[in-house]
Parts: structure tokens; C-alpha cells; sequence
């Protein structure tokens, strides 16, 4: 390309802080600009924090192609994801960054400016951080901090036999566009371009649910929240681990993109197993009390909500906790390569 | 050793935070024995919160060949020691570990074990984390969470002309322990383990100053506070630039330990110039007005401390921030591989 490329190095960590993160913390009287040993932060009186720490490793949570502002984008999507599922309002984010010798001044200008861009948008800003060099992979470790009235947070474990159970948005997205950027799905259309550059922005640009996440809490709707990244299979058998319950999703409730839809006409399976299985959608999941129908109706017309199943009993045989059924009400068994029906 | 190494990989993410970290977490409330998507904490009204991050790399900031018994105090160490140097009441922490294959299960036991020790005795919880494989190089970040009362936290930034200087224990020892690690140190006397063992203890074991800040916080004594942790001369460099003044050294009263004067007894400079310059031993340095020396001679009576210096107008011209002189008070020139006397 010609452009000059500048070695972490010969930069230097204050300097790189100086001119790249501190400007992230300009609106934090508390980050004291980066320059002392941690941050004093303060919250209203009647409210308590709430911290999570999410790590992504290049190579493991993001192929090596994917370029600094998506890593950053990526990384800060997870984190107010978590965020989201407790309800709270985000406020700080603290940053470690591990950085190899591959990465130059360039790559940490454009992650920092998607990062601030997107810290923007949600009102968050950086109170500290370090940045390491490291003779191993690239890594982003967020510990982000948010607030919420004392007693007031969604927690995992409050699920009731009878709740129904309602995810955000689209599932299966983010996984089916990483399969695009790995180039599995050579069995979809290939020739629909904005379909797949749609999954593929669920990937690489997760929108957290933080708007969701504090209606639910505000409205006392919820009685069980989590965000789905490890998949919506794995994450509402978190659910059903710590409300010790089981759960039963209808196979054609689960919410399909209008992309994956048109993508896998042919192949509708794929992009059910990926809604089923595929992680990194950060959509919320919730449990509610059917009391709570016109409740729910009224946030959906701001946020689309789909009602995917019902939580009852915690079964006594060895049956998974989370069973999935079919339009005929047949057990669908689903594993780990894929799904079929049973007989 | 014949011990049969269990992989992390066949152990499972869930089940190495059930087994060695859960117990780790509980103690504290708003862990939710780490099975939320995140902690939920609460501080006395008239506190806020001090939030540091630090982050280690294996090969960059520790020596591969260290066990994971002292990888865990390393890391804990550091970011203990900036809630000191903030005066701040440590509660909380977050890990983030990145494990590469070469780590089993039992590298993990180890790490958390004494991990746990550390906290203990500090009273500090596990209130979340993320463990993740990685295919490069072992990292560990720790983002520790304090508390301090509203408006009291020590700073970098109020040093002022006059102030004397004053460090907490000895300097110089980690660099030297690290240094017998290397094997770089074949001209001090290699008989005399009892001392070696002490450096390289202070290396691989620091010991954050948290009774000390908070001690300075809770007596008003300190105008800045930092902890040692890139050296001597750097840190005291840090403070000098927040505060806009200059400071002055004297070489004869940087405190040296025993170990490291009988071990350099022939080569004193070797000893001075980790003391000025080598990082890690996690002492504080604080300023202090000369209206406070009986304070501080009360508090040198359980914790020893040591005036080394005063801070002056900043310089107008371009000689560094930070002067060292020796006992004829003429200037040491300090260089970033050894130093010498000018004239």
C-alpha cells in the first residue's frame, strides 16, 4: 500500500496510551487521563456495580483476517452483552491489551477509534487499562463496570415451571457468518451479496441488548436473563442448571434473519442448526411469567421479541434440560456436529 | 515424576471453574459462585470504587521456568500494589487467565491454590473472570476492585516544592532476585543462598503495601503516592510529570536490603542501580511536607520507611525531572544501562 507502518516499539506504550486511549477517557473525571494508578469512580447511592470480564485471543475468538475494528467492536460487544442480561447500565470499561510484534501504531489506531465510536454510542468510557506486548497471540481482555438499582438485577436462576421463554432479534446469525468469512457455505447462494454481508456484520459488529436488558429489569418482567453467546442450547441449559428446570423450545419459533431465510432456502436445516447451536449472536434470552403477555407485546414494538418455548418441571429422567420439538410436537435431538429428527 | 497430567481441554472450561475457582468466589454474595453473566457488588454510601488492571505475559513479564504458585502472586501482587499506592481497601477480583496446551490441570490447581492463599490474607474475592485457551503465550490479567472513602484517595498528582520523599522497605531487591533467576549475577557471592533466596523471594513473591496506603490516606501525610513498580527513577519520574516539579535523590539514603549489601558488598553499584532502576519491587514512594515527619516516624515503627529525597520548582531547563546525588552531592548520572558520576 505504500503507507508507512509504525512498530509498537519505537512508539512506545505512554505513548501510544497518550495519543490513542486517552482521548477514550477524556469524559471520566475519575480515569484521571490514565496517568495514576487506577481509577475512583463513583455511582448514585442507591445503586449497585456491576463488573464482567470477557477475554477474546486472536486465532480462538476471531480469525487472524478480521481487522483491528471489528476485534474492537467484537470485544466491546461482549462485554455489554453481559451487561445487558443483568439489566445494568453500562458506565466504564477497563482495557488490557496484548499486543505481538505483527501489530504496528496503525492497527491500535484503528482498533481504538472503533472502539471509542462504539463507547460513544452506548456511554461508556475508559477508566484504565495496560498494554503489553506479548510474544504469543493478540489478546483484548474488557473488565466492563455498569450500574443498577440495588436489588434490582436479572440474574440466571429465577426461572419458574410455566415461564415462557423469549429470545431478541434473529438467532444463528453471527455463526452462519463466520462460516461465510470461513467460506463453509458453499451450498448457499452465493450470488445474494447483501444477505451474507449481513450475517456477516452479525458477526464481526455484535449489537448488545442494553436498551432490552434495562427495560426488562425496569418493568420487573423477567424472571430469569442471559445473553446468548455460547449458543442458545447451551445458554438456556445455564438457565435450567441454576433455576433447576427443564425447558422446551419449538423448533419453529426459534427467530430466523430474512438473510438466513433467503441464504439457505434449500437448505433451512444449516441455518437452524446454527440458530440452535451457533454462538456469539448476543440476542437475550428470557423467562416471564404468561401474566406478563401485554407487557411484552409493548416492548416488542421496539424490539422484536419471538416466544420460543416454556420452562416446566426439572425432569427426573437423564434427558437433556432443554429439549427442542418440532412443528408435529416430535422430539428433535440435536448434538454437537448437527441435529435430526428422532424416528 | 510419574504424576499423570490431566489436559485442560479434557477437563473443560466449566468444570476448571467449578473445581478451583467457585471456592475462590465463595465468600462473596454478588459472585453468584460465577455462575451469572456478572458480580453484583455494593461499597459502603460514603465510598467509591478504585479499579486497577494489570496484565502478564509469560516470557515478557515472568520467566517461563516460574511455577504457577508464584505466577499467581506476581500477578496479584501488582495490582494489589496500585490499590495501595491509591490508599484504597482491596475487595474484589477479576481474572482472566489465557492458557496455552503446555498448562494442565494441575498447573491451574497450583496457580488458583495459591492464588487463594494471597487473597486470603488480604481479604479479597473472586468475583468473576473468564478462563480461555490461547495459542500463544500463557497471560494473566487481574482487574482488582477497591474502596476508599469519598474524596480521600492518594494521587500522583499534588507533589509540591518542599515535600520530602520517601520510599517503604528496600529497593532493588526484585531486580536483583530476577537477576540470580538469569544467572546474570556471577560476580556477588553465590555461597551465601540465605540471601539469594531472599531477592529472588522478592521477585517471585511481592508484597503489596496495603496497610501502608492505606495508612498514608487514612493520616492525610501524603501529598502523591505511587507504587515501584517500573523502578525507582521511572516512577518517581511519573509523579514528577503529574505534578509539574522536579526532585532530587540522594543515593546514600535509597535503602538497600542486608541481602543485597552482602551479596554486592564488592560491587555496591550493581545493588544502587537496581535500586534506581529496576522494577517490580512493589515499596511505596510517597511525598510528604517536613511538618509531617512525626507522623511518619510514628508510622516507621511498624513498617519501615526511609526519606531519600525532596522535590523542587520544576526545572526550567532540559535536564531530567529526577536528579540523583551522592554523598559529596555532586550528580550521579543515571543511563538506562548503569550509571556513573559526572566530573
Amino acid at each position: 500500500m505504500g503507507e508507512k507502518k509504525t512498530s509498537i516499539k519505537s512508539i512506545g506504550e505512554f505513548d501510544l496510551i497518550a495519543k490513542y486511549f486517552m482521548p477514550l477517557a477524556n469524559d471520566c473525571d475519575g480515569a484521571f487521563s490514565l496517568l495514576d494508578d487506577g481509577a475512583v469512580l463513583d455511582i448514585p447511592e442507591d445503586e449497585s456495580i456491576v463488573v464482567t470480564t470477557d477475554c477474546l485471543v486472536e486465532g480462538v475468538h476471531f480469525l487472524h483476517s478480521i481487522s483491528p475494528e471489528h476485534v474492537a467492536t467484537r470485544a466491546l460487544g461482549a462485554n455489554l452483552s453481559d451487561l445487558a442480561a443483568m439489566g445494568a447500565t453500562p458506565r466504564w470499561i477497563f482495557l488490557s491489551l496484548q499486543l505481538p510484534e505483527s501489530k504496528n501504531e496503525q492497527w491500535v489506531s484503528g482498533f481504538a477509534k472503533s472502539l471509542g465510536k462504539m463507547m460513544g454510542r452506548f456511554g461508556v468510557s475508559l477508566a484504565g487499562g495496560d498494554t503489553v506486548s506479548t510474544v504469543g497471540a493478540m489478546g483484548v481482555t474488557i473488565t466492563a463496570i455498569g450500574s443498577i438499582k440495588k436489588g434490582s438485577a436479572l440474574r440466571r436462576s429465577g426461572a419458574k415451571p410455566g415461564d415462557e421463554i423469549w429470545v431478541s432479534g434473529t438467532l444463528g446469525d453471527a455463526d452462519l457468518g463466520l462460516g461465510f468469512l470461513k467460506k463453509n457455505h458453499l451450498n448457499a447462494d452465493l450470488s445474494d451479496t447483501e444477505s451474507i454481508n449481513h450475517l456477516i456484520n452479525r458477526h464481526l459488529c455484535p449489537e448488545p441488548r442494553v436498551a432490552l436488558g434495562k427495560s426488562l429489569c425496569e418493568n420487573a418482567i423477567s424472571t430469569a436473563c442471559i445473553d446468548i453467546s455460547d449458543g442458545l442450547l447451551a445458554d438456556l441449559g445455564h438457565i435450567c442448571a441454576v433455576s433447576n428446570v427443564s425447558a422446551t423450545i419449538n423448533m419453529c419459533d426459534v427467530p430466523l434473519s430474512l438473510a438466513a431465510k433467503k441464504l439457505f432456502a434449500g437448505n433451512i436445516d444449516n441455518a437452524q442448526m446454527s440458530a440452535l447451536g451457533g454462538g456469539d449472536d448476543y440476542e437475550l434470552l428470557f423467562c416471564s411469567g404468561p401474566e406478563n403477555s401485554s407487557k411484552i407485546a409493548a416492548l416488542g414494538k421496539s424490539i422484536p421479541l419471538s416466544k420460543i418455548g416454556v420452562i416446566s418441571e426439572k425432569s427426573l429422567d437423564n434427558t437433556p434440560a432443554v429439549k427442542v420439538v418440532g412443528q408435529d410436537g416430535r422430539l428433535i435431538e440435536v448434538n454437537h456436529h448437527g441435529w435430526e429428527h428422532l424416528k
